[in-house]
């Protein structure tokens, strides 16, 4: 197929891990311009993650409050985590769901995918809705995760955007795409 | 005040940058957890940036198509760019919005804060709204930026979210925020 595009291509010259931690994969590639010059791009190798818009039978949907260190404060966001080497995503938005808040799910729709951070990190995000929600288990989570569970009305949700309580791009992302489901009819 | 999440709280221990490039500060940080345990915290130490609904006045929003080395594929995005040291946010919108597409702005509105990865990084993206545009100028790019302009009617920016060929978060959380202004009125 014709690239309609090309004209913007960037085509890599050789990559280079220059951090690698517990968390971030950090790279500095060589990558020649279109227009023949070469210069470095940075950016984080991301494994890729899901989001979960769950659906309570009250039509509430549940959110998370977790401390958010790099910006020193905690976050009111949708429920969503990191894709396990080899798993595949619906296990991962099933296990983070069922992790963070307990709940499991009877119906799952995929509805599609963001990515949170193009300039600098490759990562994406795919979102789910999920309904006929059960309340299972505790929460199980990892030693240094501190979670809040909260169950919200999505036009309370939206109200917060509009305030400035929830500005988590992914979790204003899934509301968008929340109120386009079950308002719109989308 | 009272912090009612203060069991949330993650207390710095001590800071260190792990790589410092030309465009990403890693850091990686020593915390106090919740439970008085310690833990490493990693992520992109940045300094903030803008995003612009600009509104032509046949009422078509301003996009910009853009490669993202990251994602070895185009984009198609809301005008946006990081503030320069010590510079006013509505400064760097009226600059990102020159510099990239070539318009300037007769009204601008700040609409709110989006943090686009809260995982991993600190920066916060604040958007604007931009109408009584005036073609200016061609653009004035970086040695290494390549944008084609592109001018999409919202309906259409809408089903392009919904089809899958807009997914990156901060131009999904600005049409979120743009048909929100333009549509039901906030």
């Amino acid at each position: 197929m014709h690239d309609l595009f090309a004209h913007l291509r960037e085509e890599e010259v050789d990559s280079q891990q220059v951090f690698g931690g517990k968390l971030l994969d950090v790279r500095r590639d060589r990558v020649r311009l279109p227009d023949g010059r070469e210069c470095l791009r940075e950016y984080v190798r991301h494994q890729g993650a899901a989001v979960v818009i769950g659906q309570l039978d009250d039509r509430r949907l549940l959110f998370v409050r977790q401390y958010r260190y790099p910006l020193r404060r905690s976050f009111l966001e949708l429920p969503a985590g990191k894709i396990d080497p080899g798993e595949d995503v619906l296990t991962t938005a099933r296990r983070e769901l069922l992790e963070e808040t307990g709940y499991s799910a009877g119906q799952w729709r995929h509805l599609g995918v963001m990515h949170p951070c193009v300039g600098y990190s490759n990562e994406r995000i795919e979102i789910f809705h999920a309904a006929g929600l059960e309340h299972l288990a505790a929460q199980s989570l990892d030693s240094s995760e501190f979670i809040d569970v909260v169950a919200v009305p999505l036009d309370e949700a939206l109200e917060a955007v509009r305030s400035g309580s929830i500005t988590d791009a992914k979790t204003i992302t899934g509301l968008f795409w929340a109120e386009k489901v079950l308002v719109s009819g989308w």
